[in-house]
């Protein structure tokens, strides 16, 4: 059993809107797992190796719930396009390209590095539908230190050139990625309908029979853009709504994720609570992409489970400070233009679904949970300049805005130390 | 006189929409000034001393038409507070420590240093109250190759503790200042009445006369806020709207810089777009203290001159590349929210209004007009994985949603090479 002592500035969130401030505190971790958090280092510990971050923030790394990989290198183009119009003529070519195995190495390998400079240490990850590449995926993400899920994409109908299975072959090629997916440690299967218009009622049906077979988590999309619910609408007139074509064919249970969730009506979200569907709320994604703007504060409020992804490429960055002042933005625009919506998202509140309400889905306790394995990232920002003495919570803030990656000194990942840029 | 060549891929924007590409050509300076732009080397630069940038994009330099400097320190903080609240309490003490100038120093450098870091090479700059700070603002910003306009700010009411002049002060020390403003090569002052609660009757009337008798620009707040509009008019009864209390003492002319005019309705735009008034939208700072989401292209179709603004510290970044993809995202948000709104802004539009209509504030031909000192930034991007062999405009596009500051290779400003970061 390897012991190791953390020494620094604590800071998370435990429950919605709270903080728990720990400054001049003790981590222990006993073979990576959180053992408690104290003022003063209990005697039996004393003599364990320390790694001491002075006056550094210390706090929970980021959970990114929603991110598509092979769209990772059209980061920031294509933005004058709207959604449906930059599926097609932009994202499915640059997915294509992931048949090519070298291609998604060097991607992928880029891509699972920059995640851990960002502080970002568990996703729940769109692939392509390319088996291979998404083995290579999982294999980088694990070499890198990134934990979660990653899906296969399936879809057999209404893709791009180049970017279409048969129904026969996305369950062929489902199983065979299933198969393989059992050497990773840190890396797990999610089942990964695109979303209703990418997949036949076949498939459809054989997703949610083997997501119940195998226990597997799923992830799609959910009323994003009122012409793709429009669309669904059409494909399924017999649902009432587009969250039914995945609850009909068993794709709706407390273990899904359903990106965006924009246009869902009370109806729709009262279907969500029920079941206990995971939200995964992308801000910049939403307005880039001209979807609008989602109802964040509501549907906390109203008991949903919301959580926040990046969505690159429809978000234009990697990067989880981001989509936590992105949500708070755009809980500010929901007060400013819609009546019905409640207050914005205090910094903590919007924190805390970027981080604790992220870790759920793992199944992870909110914070520095004790018994949990550590994911947590150091900040350094004494060299900005102080305008008075700051507290935590203001340091927190101030880094959170001013997106401090670059002041990342380390990143710990399950328990591991993954990034160690040493003393500045 | 000393001629210099550059090469590279040049782009820019000579009107609100277009972009001109020249790859691999070169742009030929004489003591700065640009003297054109050719796609093969003219034979009489052919033995000058050439920058050879390679395939690096090299860009018009940004334009910040509105930031107050005294808010550096408090960047990111203090955001769940309404604008009025968050002067109060936050803003006021934070500008009232730039009565010790060695604090004003060693903030100043800093800042000017960032932001040349970030590409910004013009700017129209809130300083505090203080005379010597302003100074020193305007010292550290010519050695660190900002350039533009700079003001001390007058506030003689309903300002903070140490945060408000007599109006007798106000007078004297802004008299003291602008004796003073003769020594700088490229930063010169601006006038700027903090905003209408901020100054008395007796000193409006006092700096239109000195804009008149100086023939100075000037610069102040417009329209931010509901709340703020509403005050305005009770201590104003006699002005039918916002903009008369500038108008009447003679503050609301084609110098004139308005930063926000969230709310102003047609009626005000018509007034502006009259008199010739800049608007300065600053679209992260509108969102940030919950003022609101101006209509960026309503009053551009509307033949007003709008420019962009950063405006730290109610905008959380100092970086124009933000500036530019937040108005287009704030513009997006309009089109979602408000049928009225024409489309959004493209990047084409949205980069024009952060550079081209930023630089004819300075009277500044747009882009890179031959008879101007060069101001630019070269952005190495090639290290960055490509989907796809890449055009300029997809280049530019990137660099702008990426926030590309650390691919910054150099800066040249009024025709002198500020930054230069040698090869990779």
């Amino acid at each position: 059993m390897e012991t190791c002592v953390l020494k620094g500035c604590f800071v998370d969130a435990p429950t919605f809107g709270s903080l728990r401030v720990r400054e001049g505190s003790f981590l222990v971790l006993v073979d990576g797992v959180i053992q408690g958090l104290w003022d003063r280092l209990p005697e039996e510990y004393a003599a364990c190796p320390m790694k001491d971050y002075g006056e550094a923030l210390v706090l929970p790394s980021f959970a990114d719930l929603h991110l598509h990989a092979p769209q990772y290198p059209m980061l920031g183009m294509g933005m004058d396009l709207p959604l449906l119009d930059w599926l097609g003529t932009y994202t499915f070519p640059a997915e294509a390209r992931f048949a090519d195995p070298d291609y998604a190495r060097e991607v992928y390998r880029k891509l699972a590095r920059e995640l851990i400079a960002c502080g970002t240490t568990r996703v729940c990850r769109f692939s392509s539908l390319h088996t291979d590449a998404t083995l290579i995926l999982m294999e980088e993400l694990e070499k890198a230190g990134v934990t979660g899920y990653v899906g296969k994409v399936n879809m057999d109908r209404n893709g791009g050139v180049n970017l279409q299975e048969t129904t026969e072959e996305s369950i062929r090629e489902t199983e065979r990625w299933l198969e393989r997916c059992g050497g990773f440690a840190h890396l797990r299967p999610i089942l990964t309908p695109r979303f209703t218009p990418s997949c036949t009622n076949e498939l459809m049906a054989w997703l949610g029979r083997t997501a119940a077979e195998r226990n597997l988590p799923i992830q799609s999309h959910l009323s994003e853009n009122d012409r793709e619910v429009q669309w669904v609408r059409e494909l399924h007139p017999d649902c009432g709504q587009y969250w039914e074509t995945y609850a009909k064919y068993g794709l709706w249970n407390d273990r899904t994720l359903m990106a965006h969730c924009v246009w869902s009506d009370q109806r729709e979200r009262a279907a969500m609570k029920e079941a206990g569907v995971t939200v995964v709320h992308c801000p910049d994604s939403n307005v880039n992409v001209c979807s609008g703007v989602a109802p964040v504060r509501t549907m906390v409020e109203e008991g949903l489970k919301v959580a926040l992804g990046t969505d690159i490429a429809g978000g234009d960055h990697l990067s989880m400070f981001d989509a936590v002042t992105s949500a708070i933005r755009a809980s500010k625009i929901r007060q400013l233009t819609d009546p019905a919506h409640p207050a914005f998202l205090t910094v903590a509140e919007a924190w805390y679904l970027g981080t604790s309400a992220g870790q759920a889905f793992f199944g992870a306790g909110p914070g520095f949970a004790v018994g949990e394995k550590l994911h947590a990232l150091v900040l350094e920002d004494s060299d900005l300049p102080q305008p008075h003495p700051l507290t935590a919570r203001e340091r927190l803030e101030r880094c959170l805005y001013r997106r401090q990656e670059e002041a990342i000194r380390a990143v710990w990942s399950e328990g591991r130390l993954v990034l160690d840029r040493g003393e500045k």
